[in-house]
């Protein structure tokens, strides 16, 4: 089998490795295709190399099929198609313990911290899967990954049909919060500086405004019978809208900090006072999350293809990074693990 | 009867004007005590100059007796012992439309935008009356308000009986919501520059931390065995504590501001991303709010008492306003209308 191992220096090796039996409780999975994540990202500009023990083998954004089964594992057989959800939690933390295990304190992120799925053969524990519908696409199962972090969000906001959404930041994330928030009926305002992005958002059927070239909080308050959103997204991590994402909010309105934001940035207080908002933080999914995101790609009820930008092979990881690195036209690429 | 009229120079006349018999709806009462609130400080000091219309009877933690019975009054009678929630809203704004009247975007605040209660009778729309137990202490009752505003800020934070919370700040509406807070069953944790309301919050039963002299949030993270708070309190309004605010509480817990931050801070977003935190904005109070503080008074459950540093006849105001404004020993100030 071979693994893309990512270096030190952020350039990939291609190692074979021998395939041995999945110990028990484990499921030797045949990865299909894996997704690269806004993280990956993170980790090949080298902002996490205090975390990431490297070389490892990242990616967590794939479909599989299951290849060989541990013993003690049951519900699934081989050739079933999966995805997996990729944390793996200490359960023995005040997280866990209060039953919040996808924010474990001692977490495990598959693909982060452990070997992801950048290889043809990807050993995870069985507990972390979840069956696909027989026949599903798996390229468009590579999306319940980050499809699952929207799901997460929007049920976290309680958005409910009819209300009004803003998404600020339209990367990859930000698209696809917006498409479930049209999935649930809500009428959905998308702000960008990307034309390309702008572009992309329009054509999925979102308000799309760019927030480089008209007043976001005038058109959006406007665009709201002077109330303001029902619930605002902050998935862009930038400064301007940081300070500026209560302003955008009605009276008892809801802010979802999605974005990391790593250093403190001015937010504007008063308006939560004021409005009395609720700002609420988010972070990955839990179980009934991919749950829902597997069902709304199974279903069509949401179609993520338009968000496919690039598709390398396994062998052109290098590639796919430098592209994603450097051209701003890509949304979301997609490698082929069995290639 | 005796009016006490701030002018535009914060300087005080008293003018005696005629009674007339209060209009269809109204309720002329005769005011026993009034608390100075901290946006009366606020009104005396300048800050709020664009929005008061001097001259202007200011105050809104009063206490009182019904004198007269406009039309239309139902449920009054002449004697009834009473306070009054000074919030008139307009009924027809999309706060209003949302029922959420008491942070409507018209509210008129009796007492600052139209007359309040310096003065020996007060006519007011009958509304607006809460009606007090026969026989309850009129000078305890006149905490009805403030103490609402921390019976708001406890519920709107679902703390619950055993629950640790911590309020960032003790001036009067710190301590209120500290001794609801110890009231509902919560350990409590008071932090403080001021070293007479430090000791103040010791002797109410607090856990009173000096933030000028210990790390605040090594000793709250360590006094809850390394998880944090499961409620924060913000009532400083001070940016070292708007910036330690979300270090504090634990994996989804809760932080509630409900300091006036005129000017956007920084806040630690990436606290509130990974812990999964709720920033939850509070303002004023409901109809429910006055009810329970009414019951926290009236059964002796909350004695702020304590709380009171001074108390001065109407003629007096000037002298009042000029102590609470430079002596830090005072906490709430009380003002005897009836002489």
């Amino acid at each position: 089998m071979t693994a893309a191992l990512m270096q030190k220096d952020k350039s990939f090796t291609f190692k074979k490795l021998g395939v041995m039996p999945p110990e028990p409780g484990m499921v030797r999975l045949e990865v299909a295709w894996c997704g690269v994540c806004g993280t990956d990202l993170h980790i090949y500009r080298g902002h996490m190399d205090t975390r990431v023990d490297f070389p490892q083998v990242i990616g967590h954004e794939a479909s599989a099929t299951v290849a060989a089964i541990g013993a003690g594992v049951e519900g699934f057989a081989v050739g079933d198609p999966v995805v997996v959800r990729p944390l793996d939690a200490c359960d023995d933390c005040p997280a866990c313990d209060r039953g919040y295990d996808h924010i474990c304190s001692k977490l495990n992120f598959v693909g982060i911290d452990s070997a992801g799925a950048f290889q043809k053969y990807w050993t995870v524990r069985a507990d972390l899967l979840h069956k696909l519908p027989e026949g599903m696409d798996l390229k468009l199962a590579a999306f319940v990954e980050p499809l699952a972090v929207a799901c997460h969000d929007i049920r976290m906001s309680g958005l409910t049909s009819g209300e009004r959404a803003v998404v600020l930041g339209g990367g990859p994330i930000g698209m696809l919060i917006a498409l479930v928030a049209q999935a649930d009926g809500a009428e959905t305002i998308l702000t960008e500086v990307n034309p390309l992005r702008l572009e992309m958002a329009e054509s999925l059927g979102f308000t799309a405004l760019n927030a480089a070239e008209v007043d976001v909080q005038e058109e959006v308050v406007n665009g709201t019978g002077g109330e303001g959103a029902d619930v605002v997204f902050e998935v862009s991590g930038a400064a301007p809208s940081v300070e500026m994402m209560t302003r955008l909010a009605r009276v008892r309105g809801r802010v979802v900090v999605v974005a990391i934001v790593p250093e403190p940035k001015p937010v504007d207080l008063f308006q939560v006072f004021w409005k009395e908002l609720q700002i609420i933080g988010t972070r990955v999914y839990e179980e009934q999350d991919y749950d829902r995101a597997i069902e709304l790609l199974a279903t069509g009820a949401i179609d993520p293809t338009p968000l496919i930008t690039g598709e390398f092979g396994l062998n052109q990881l290098g590639e796919a990074f430098d592209q994603l690195s450097t051209k701003p036209e890509h949304m979301k690429i997609l490698i082929d693990c069995a290639n």
